[in-house]
């Protein structure tokens, strides 16, 4: 019997790797002139991959690597106006829009009415924050997560702050990495919602996914009828 | 009857406003070049009070505000290499290493065997959980709250979801803005206790503080000796 509903938000509540990879895109225009775009690209992902322990997630962090990375690139030849525009990126995926996911306003509506609705997000604080605002959805849930970490102690403490019981409890979302395999471990059940893209930084081996047991759907909106299939056992 | 106390973190429990300091000297160092001391500062602290609202708290943020300041003082002439130099100064702050101000391990300690105490802090989630796993006082707050905003409904709410009696609460900070003024809104018990210096973004009016009753202690110290005297009424 499941009473409590956890989502992911980005990439699962509002759409979000379009607006780095947008960003991405003007980025490596911008550096057009001192190198080709896949070379800067490559070279950004490293830098990502690499400051994350240092910036933790979110536009901020990026945008540090962005900035980084252009004065590796360019040997130092970057110029102020470049760095500029590039702060400039950084403003634009602040003040994005949200644009929620097809489904999503009327399945939490709904589910709203018979479960407990948690948000469990990784990111930076303030961000995800301003989104949730913004989303025009956030009074739907009952608590809002926001984690520096998705690991299986991350879960097991949500769980424990909030009287959850394991078994009573599902997270939905399109990160096997952070929001699948950790909450299977803990003896929860889990939805796993692929994106159409998929962030590097969140790849999982079959080999990790073998002998796991989670439902994957093409929508959110198919949550209310498998939730039904699972309340009759 | 106090049961529960809460501290604010940076320039409470350790010291953090040196650390910002220390980055400024440097930053307007690198920037001699160009513009003079004093106008550089002014400068930076317009950027950092414009951009809080979109950037929040914290050493990412203020690390973009060096960079787009440094960008406009010098009309774009500042050089990639100048830039890294920025951004190695956000690098050192965020290895810094955890400075507790005197006497809060031995009162932390102390007063961890007879209350439940709690951190309540603002900023980047990602740098406070770094901070205070890097403490080495951690294991003595039963509860950490990372807010992006300390005002009367943060407070409320806080102690609405941890079940804390408003005439049971005391608040612990070096802030009259963020860590008294809310609290005693909220018909709470507040302790002020200074830091040598204070963030401009905090100053309070003489006249917003009167007609508000808190303590004024110097050093953590003495909250010992407080809490004795309030319990016996």
């Amino acid at each position: 019997m499941i009473k409590t509903i956890a989502f992911d938000a980005d990439d699962t509540l509002w759409h979000n790797e379009p607006i780095f990879l947008h960003a991405k895109e003007k980025y490596q225009r911008l550096l057009a002139g001192y190198h080709d775009e896949s070379w800067t690209e490559r070279h950004l992902d490293e830098a990502e991959s690499r400051n994350i322990q240092h910036f933790g997630y979110g536009i901020k962090g990026f945008t540090l690597s962005m900035i980084e990375t252009a004065c590796d690139l360019t040997e130092g030849r970057i110029t102020g106006n470049e760095i500029r525009e590039i702060i400039g990126f950084a403003r634009e995926m602040l003040a994005s829009p949200i644009d929620l996911l097809d489904g999503v306003r009327e399945t939490i509506e709904e589910l709203a009415a018979n479960y407990s609705l948690m948000v469990i997000t990784k990111g930076d604080l303030f961000d995800q924050e301003a989104k949730l605002a913004r989303s025009g959805i956030g009074d739907h849930f009952a608590k809002v997560e926001i984690v520096s970490s998705k690991v299986k102690a991350t879960y097991k403490g949500i769980l424990e702050r909030n009287g959850i019981v394991a078994g009573e409890f599902v997270m939905v979302g399109n990160s096997l990495r952070s929001d699948i395999l950790p909450v299977l471990e803990i003896g929860s059940r889990a939805v796993y919602i692929p994106y159409k893209t998929e962030w590097f930084h969140e790849k999982v081996s079959e080999e990790e996914m073998r002998e796991h047991e989670f439902a994957t759907l093409e929508s959110i909106a198919e949550m209310p009828a498998w939730l039904a299939k699972v309340s009759m056992g």
